[in-house]
């Protein structure tokens, strides 16, 4: 929402809420959804204000008010609200976004919620805070419905209206037998759609799916956007329901995974938080260890630049391109890790494709190969003629060191150009198939690919160029010149 | 699925459609998702299988079958039906599911099955092959239920039955007045839980939102997680409702759009099917452009360092480390491109937020300058001292060029890791600072921040950071050393 909007409706509600106009507040929570009202009121500290809302707008326009507001407003309103008030306010809301709020809260607070809370409801969150973060269990939630597969339509539409309120969802219904076993699945268009007297397991669909309540949630979003699912069950190791989730918890997960997969292919710990809301030492703290870590990994670079320091002695035109390969060559390397860690983290491979995607990699890397060879030959060329790389003073330097040498400026713009073209050929083929097969193996050893493949690619990839780089010009350019 | 599994479906599938065997068919069709079941035929080639298959199996199963196929199979498919069998096959899909597989098929195809269309779909069809790429246009599918704002609950459950099959979705009914003006939503569960003869101005949701049929289908996707929406309402500049767009296809853009910054911001062109589904010429295509790009833009690095050749000649030990700052330096703009392109993908700035950003990111460079200046100059000190670095040999090249010049080891190496040290420091602050203007200046033109940011931050970083260094060099910690 656009800022001057924000403000004036900012303006509006403290106005009705200082003139205690309470028919204007109830206007506004009608027509403006409940996300908008909090971003609104993003910084109002003063609890009195949160207190009179409560009490004075309808609870079926607040139920998500609360869990849209920041934490710090949360942990205010819980410590301003009345026993009372809090039981009220825990009876409107699902036991999986009262687990939300309450992980981030002090330990009193949570206490306090807990004791409010009706005892199913305090069952379910207990339960639900002992999931293990990102696992299928600490995103479900526990309140849906489920009927025995002998119901009518007719029972079960009169079930779904008395008690489909407490329910996260009641698009999907869950059909079980007398074993508590899921037997399929029902949307509530379907039921719409049924005969009053048709029997659930006539008009359930058998081919649902689920998942185990251990399942890591990135691969339970995988199965949302591969099957189209609104809800799915979610099943304990006896293949009993004990939870569902439901599509818009999903749409959270893939836009958290995705923008896991890009920080840490970009060398940056995980981004929880929108970066204005990130404190300053928090991004600091995302940021550094990726960059030491880099700096240290580049000993690696440096032992060997400094081992052929000789060469680059003999023709400092040398280190002009050092740059050139290691930027191209690890940007080959990054292109394939971002391709392959992509494609891990959308499931597409299955067991034996290893194979299928080397042998595919081959070919695309020789034929980037050739064509960076070629293009890099002619375009060195060029930078040389044009004085881009200064070849004459690298010439004069040599001549110094070894009178008498006298080789044209051009067999030198030739060799060296030369040299960066088989350089180049060689670092794309191997950086992209070092690059794609890394997260493989990051993944067989159950490490995060982006997490790993990031800062070790680009080490691997600098030291593999910078080798080829001056054991090409050591044993094959260099002699062609003399050197 | 694993793909042992697969086989055995593929199997039992080819074998039922071999030997006629209808029940066994329809059992598979009734408990298997169509996807798994589309994947397991993936390269099947022959036509009789399929129309066996959509002969024999009830519609009810197989209404999402074809859409599942990959491209060739449905176009076999298509030249493989009578016009009968195409009109049936039509008639049980909807309108953005045709348009879908229509966009990839040669024109001689999408004539034949415009032809077999029924009158009022084929005008749906072609209406949304007419929107622009990636608009809500695009994605939105005009099959939805709308309903007079006097009609009562009773009323409105009875057209959901009546005309409900035939709507993409039922759970969000979208209500307008007289004159088409859209006046609320009722999701379908409310209308459950509603009395019969409410009128449905009364029960509906006042506080709905709408989007533009022209807008970017990533602000659409950002409008479903903000508000958390099973559907919404597209308007055309009037204001009037022509179609909606529903969660299902929301989390195939978000996969698309996170694909797609994740491409870009590691220098890849758009990954639009999976790795192993991507022709070889294709994966080269969506590289190479990148590779050649920066191989070209290294031309000002080249530049520089040629302009201090002298600095180099005079002190090889210079050259150990060049890839390390560029290096450090593209990291820490790296980083900050990926968190601004993130947050600007995401819509977390509003209007004004640019200062905060700048202001933000300043404290954030500071810090992080600080760290890695003083971490960089131990490492260094290190490196140099255990002879990673060879310091004796680049002194050794010195004392030859000027005779008579003495100054210690320990000199050197402090000197040296003094500059790198001043060098990161200052690289880490420039390098962010113009990695979080560069995506706000892309965005104002208009250009996607993720595919200019890229290339453009990796070369101006490294010309920022190689100027730093040899400047630095020339005019500050060459004179300590007396070069």
């Amino acid at each position: 929402m656009e800022e001057i909007v924000e403000e004036l409706l900012t303006d509006r509600i403290l106005t009705a809420v200082k003139n205690r106009n309470a028919k204007e507040l109830k206007e506004i929570f009608e027509v403006t959804p409940n996300i908008d009202i909090a971003e609104a009121l993003d910084e109002v500290e003063d609890a009195a204000v949160f207190l009179y809302i409560f009490r004075t707008v309808n609870s079926e326009y607040t139920s998500d008010f609360f869990t849209e507001l920041t934490n710090e407003q949360q942990e205010m309103i819980i410590n301003a609200f009345t026993d009372k008030q809090l039981i009220e306010l825990l009876d409107n809301s699902f036991a999986d976004d009262i687990v939300d709020a309450l992980e981030e809260m002090p330990a009193n607070v949570v206490a306090r919620v807990l004791k409010a809370c009706p005892a199913d409801l305090r069952k379910d969150v207990n339960n639900l805070l002992n999931y293990k973060d990102n696992t299928a269990g600490s995103v479900m939630t526990t309140e849906y419905l489920d009927m025995k597969d002998t119901l009518t339509v007719k029972e079960a539409l009169k079930i779904i209206r008395q008690r489909g309120k407490d329910a996260e969802t009641v698009y999907t219904v869950f059909v079980r037998d007398s074993k508590r076993n899921l037997m399929g699945t029902i949307n509530l268009d379907d039921l719409i759609f049924a005969k009053d007297d048709e029997i659930l397991s006539d008009v359930m669909d058998r081919d649902f799916v689920t998942c185990n309540v251990n399942d890591d949630q990135e691969e339970v979003a995988n199965m949302f956007k591969r099957y189209d699912l609104n809800a799915m069950a979610v099943v304990n190791n006896e293949n009993k329901i004990i939870g569902i989730i439901t599509i818009d918890d999903v749409v959270d997960i893939i836009v958290e995974e995705a923008t896991e997969d890009i920080a840490h292919l970009n060398q940056i710990s995980n981004m929880d938080e929108p970066y204005l809301k990130t404190p300053v030492i928090k991004l600091v703290l995302k940021c550094v260890p990726w960059i030491l870590i880099l700096i240290v990994l580049q000993m690696f670079s440096t032992l060997i630049i400094s081992r052929f320091e000789g060469a680059i002695a003999s023709l400092t035109l040398l280190s002009f391109f050092m740059s050139l390969v290691t930027d191209a060559g690890g940007n080959a390397g990054g292109q394939t890790t971002t391709l392959i860690v992509r494609s891990i983290s959308l499931d597409e491979f299955g067991r034996g494709d290893f194979k299928r995607v080397i042998w595919k990699e081959f070919r695309v890397a020789l034929c980037i190969a050739g064509i960076v060879g070629a293009f890099a030959f002619a375009w060195i060329l060029f930078e040389t003629s044009v004085g881009i790389a200064n070849v004459a003073e690298s010439i004069k330097g040599v001549q110094e060191a070894h009178p008498g040498w006298n080789m044209s400026e051009l067999s030198v713009k030739l060799v060296v150009s030369g040299l960066i073209a088989a350089t180049l050929f060689v670092a794309m083929i191997v950086s992209r198939m070092v690059a794609c097969m890394l997260p493989f193996l990051a993944k067989a050893f159950r490490l995060d690919p982006a997490v790993v493949c990031g800062p070790f690619t680009t080490t691997l990839v600098d030291v593999i160029t910078l080798l080829t780089y001056f054991l090409l010009w050591t044993f094959v350019f260099g002699p062609m010149l003399g050197l």
